[in-house]
């Protein structure tokens, strides 16, 4: 639990404990000059770099892990691999790196580019990540320009490596990089202290040093020319890690040592690393594998079951304040052994309700419109140019200039499943607008569609419904049923622990609220009815009402932004994560009503019924949001729905259609 | 109650209903073009004219008052205008007017003059101002000098007048300001449309106008050259002034008219009013004064009376949208009369908890530290020069460069009491520090101190305990018999609606919410004492503790704000009006103990045992300030001043006083 604490207070933390305990404790003379000179100089920048975590968490004693990946191959490994980017991140590594593949066009713009895929980890799986970079035959001009792009995506932190040379021929060069010192020294010289920087350690000695001793030494060269820490390479027995950092502290390397960590996960795969970094498996090890090569599941397990007893030792022998894990891209072994060690949090403590970007200049973000909830990276695109990012409010100056929509087509956008799984969820051929409602339907209840099968996903939602939302799920049911599309909802809560496991999120000790929130398209006879029934809830709910051409009706007369999820902490000002802003909605219009489009109707040939369909919903539906500003009272959002149900039901015989056609024209909605 | 609502939400308006309205059905073709074109330009400044707020109160039917002021004689009668401004404020006028005096050197800085009276209204007490200005004899340098000098200090309105002639022999000038036609040209000419502007109406016509309907003529080229409204001079018929208003609009002259009411409050000021404006007072008028002339209460009864009646007839014509009040600068007859006609706001609601300035670079202005709550005045002084004001958050970089110290000469901020008041309140000798604990204690149960007088205000409080403090009142009266000697709290509160008369503000139809706050004074025996208990009540009690020298200890390691008022609204962002900051703290600190010494201690004798005693506790106690961050939960507060109370009382007998010692070591408070 302690990690929990710990994952939280780091992202919420702005000024180091020295910083403060400076501030209050200035012994100045004059009384005036103390209260002037303990004003804190917060250079936010400083506490938020890799090298200052890893050091408050060994301070406080509390031990974490890492995870390695290497660049996908295919666009479709890319999409899958930021899928294990997104699983994998919410057990709370303190950094992911990458690879540098330079065979792949690593420093390229392709999906399944190192460069690419660092910067999506950072960017929009909000993860702390290190870049790999290999300098081997490469110009400084070239590096130079590596090292740009790296800065202006967002990335802080580099693994500095020789890489191996290309072909059997390869001898120093006079100016050229000869040895990751040099690349050590050209990044410190060139970008001064922006990135963090990582070397690698050789636990046994690199292969082509001419002895481990002198291996050490260039080791140390390379923690001289700058470097802030090291992530060794792999072995297998702890003895020889703990030996290692030994002999590294003997000639004075004092920079943290992170032992990297290789789960055995099959036979031709240790085989093949072994081969690669010229290392020999133990012979106690040998043993073991040998008379089980055929069988994968016995290997992993014993794999599993070796790496948690080294890593127990490591922790246990006070050398060790983090574990690296080389994960060979796959999932199972290493969380395993990471639940195994305790250091995996099952039960991730949110910062904000959104998972937070790991982009320098989105740091001080902490202000979302709600409407992108389930399509945060498509938000985080759509931002990504801004300089200023809203904090502690959203205000009316944070909503210009959403980026263009053209989203669909980016890898890390790109939907989980296949063409053909979509058709099954969402329909080979469908008949009816109510066809189209079974579909919502059964993604919100779980239930199979009457062709059988579950449906994972909406356009609107990559993912099966949140645990919140679940609880809403029998209210949703209903009313998805008639015709009320839901592509967005949260319940109030008026003051529930942020430790709460389902609706908490931020620091320990404080308290979260929420407005009851609901969005959907409905068809323009719902809407006639509803505008009438939200007569009655005045000003109890505001409301937006949209259709793709921008007709829009709103009670929020002054275009204000309305907060609807915030929380108070200890020490803390008021946090509002997320806010109803009557501007962007009519942004995210657009990109709601095109998901129709985009991602639903162009699964059907041109002209079919099931396409023109969609098409129907598109042009003719509303996009409604609806939010119940009275959170301490029982959400009444359901009863507006039930009321509106009632109204098409039951017309008053009294009214004549023209009277209730003269309400539309009053809500200026015609 | 149609008035209170309406005030607060004239302060809560950031957008005027043609913009929203231009925003949210806008119906372009295109909806990409349709949403981008809808972002709202928000002239904020725009709309918080007072043209326009008189605008927005007329369209909506809701009646308004205005009161007029002329400077004081004398310094005593400046303040106890200043303090009458505050007392009149809270009736809700739509804005006041300070009269320009050409003898009493109008444009300078002295405290008498109607620059600064106009100023401080704006600045201090937060009232929509017009400032008087009249041109006769003087120079277009002059005039401009006194223009930029009041938008300097934030007026907005200027009231264009002519003025009267110096000397007899005064004859137009070439060049010069001979009407007020031409002031209004020349502000209109240097100051673009920045200022609002008034001019006046005659309803029997300008005296030395040739006749009523050339005067009517000046009127109407007044408000072509620019004016934004017309107040007229005063009358005795409600047809005096309806006749005036269709001629007006006869000739052309759309603008607002209001009517000077003047309330007959003594025989002699009618008199000397009268012959002043050559006015005319109507027989059945007379007929009742003269017989009662020599009773002073019974022609103000009928002066009530007859004011009552006429302005009746005006509310009711509805040709009159608002009405203003010559006071006289009293304030029992107009109050009287506004009771009467329930334009006065008895009970008015706030649109923060503290005074909002009407300083237009403080518009934004919604988060101040709680540590000047009863000092709004000097904490407005101390930020005068701030460029930006916290609006949303105070954030961190909000706490720079607070004022210098030295408002305790400021007019407007000095005690209502006289320096012998002050003594028989705060003893005329004092005998130990138990005798200062005394006067705090009368203070807070306004029962008598031991020479029978009631204390009324203490250094830090110019006014008996506010309602809110009143609810505290028996825990605060313990806690100060024993030396903790308490200078401001508040109590938790846990979502009460926004329109609760003693601790609501905000517009309706929220709930606000507090952190229970108390500050004290206190001897470092009972903070050693405290810092222990303290241990306890980790981390639901943030602490801030400080002595003159500035040693400060505290356990909000990270320096940051923490919010302990804030209000959610339907349809708006959080807002969260006061924090315990600490860097401010530190600036509040030198204040708090600078007015022991400024405001106590000088009452008494250099090296006089009484003063020795203030000055012994200014140099030895600690300034403590406590927050319980559990707001849903019961206060513990002053279960933790009685935790400390009870470790005095029988300290541990196994604890030496070594390790008593070495806890406040630790403590870092030694």
């Amino acid at each position: 639990m302690v990690n929990q604490v710990q994952r939280v207070e780091d992202t919420w933390r702005t000024c180091s404990k020295s910083d403060s305990s400076g501030a209050s404790n200035s012994g100045c003379e004059s009384s005036k000059e103390s209260s002037r000179s303990s004003t804190p100089v917060l250079d936010t920048d400083r506490t938020d770099r890799l090298r200052d975590k890893m050091r408050r968490r060994t301070e406080s004693g509390d031990h974490w892990f890492s995870l390695e990946f290497f660049p996908p191959r295919t666009a479709s490994g890319a999409v899958n691999l930021i899928s294990r980017f997104d699983r994998m991140g919410s057990g709370g590594p303190l950094f992911i790196d990458v690879t540098w593949h330079p065979a792949g066009d690593p420093g390229s713009d392709k999906e399944t580019s190192s460069m690419m895929i660092a910067s999506t980890a950072v960017n929009y799986c909000g993860l702390e990540s290190i870049l790999h970079l290999t300098c081997c035959n490469q110009t400084k001009e070239k590096i130079t320009g590596y090292l740009s792009k790296a800065k202006r995506l967002g990335l802080k932190n580099i693994m500095a490596l020789r890489g191996d040379p290309m072909g059997a021929d390869w001898e120093e060069e006079e100016a050229g990089f000869n040895y990751a010192t040099d690349l050590v020294k050209h990044i410190r010289c060139e970008f001064d202290d922006y990135f963090d920087i990582c070397v690698a350690g050789y636990p046994t000695g690199h292969p082509e040093a001419e002895s481990y001793d002198e291996d050490l030494r260039h080791l140390k060269e390379k923690v001289d020319a700058g470097a802030d820490f090291i992530i060794t390479q792999l072995f297998f027995r702890a003895d020889t890690f703990l030996k290692f950092v030994r002999d590294c502290r003997a000639i004075g390397i004092t920079c943290p040592i992170l032992p990297g960590i290789f789960p055995i996960q099959g036979y031709q795969s240790l085989r093949q690393l072994v081969k690669l970094s010229k290392l020999e498996v133990p012979e106690e090890i040998m043993q073991v594998i040998e008379p089980i090569k055929d069988n994968d599941a016995a290997i992993r397990n014993y794999g599993i079951e070796q790496a948690v007893g080294m890593c127990r030792v490591l922790l246990e022998s006070g050398e060790v304040p983090g574990l690296h894990f080389y994960t060979l891209n796959r999932e199972v072994a290493t969380m395993e052994v990471l639940r195994q060690l305790g250091l995996w949090i099952e039960d991730p403590r949110r910062t904000l309700p959104w998972a937070v970007s790991a982009h320098p200049k989105r740091k001080v973000e902490d202000v979302r419109p709600i409407f992108w909830a389930s399509r945060p990276k498509s938000y985080i695109y759509r931002t990504q140019d801004w300089d200023d990012f809203p904090n502690g409010r959203w205000g009316n100056s944070s909503s210009p200039a959403f980026g263009e929509l053209n989203d669909y087509y980016l890898f890390y956008l790109k939907s989980k499943s296949s063409k053909d799984a979509l058709l099954k969820m969402w329909g080979e051929e469908l008949t009816s607008e109510q066809s189209v409602y079974e579909v919502f339907t059964s993604y919100i209840t779980a239930q199979p569609n009457v062709a059988g099968h579950k449906v994972m996903c909406l356009p609107w939602n990559d993912d099966p419904l949140a645990p919140e939302t679940n609880l809403l799920k029998d209210e949703l049911d209903k009313v998805n049923r008639r015709g009320v599309l839901t592509i967005n909802s949260q319940p109030s809560i008026n003051g529930k622990p942020s430790s709460d496991p389902i609706v908490g999120w931020g620091p320990p000790g404080g308290y979260v609220f929420q407005k009851a929130y609901l969005e959907f398209f409905t068809s323009s006879e719902n809407v006639t009815a509803l505008l009438k029934v939200l007569k009655k809830y005045e000003p109890r709910v505001n409301y937006h009402i949209v259709n793709v051409h921008g007709q829009n009706t709103t009670n929020a007369h002054d275009m204000q932004p309305n907060a609807v999820t915030w929380g108070i902490f200890p020490g803390r000002e008021i946090v509002q994560p997320t806010v109803v802003d009557p501007v962007s909605f009519l942004y995210w219009k657009d990109e709601a009503f095109a998901l129709w489009i985009e991602q639903w109707a162009k699964l059907y040939e041109d002209e079919s019924p099931s396409r023109m369909i969609i098409k129907y919903i598109h042009d003719n539906y509303f996009l409604v949001n609806l939010v119940d500003n009275d959170f301490p009272l029982d959400n009444c959002l359901w009863q507006v729905i039930d009321d509106m149900f009632e109204l098409l039901d039951n017309p008053p015989e009294e009214q004549p259609a023209e009277a209730l056609r003269q309400d539309c024209v009053d809500a200026q909605i015609w």
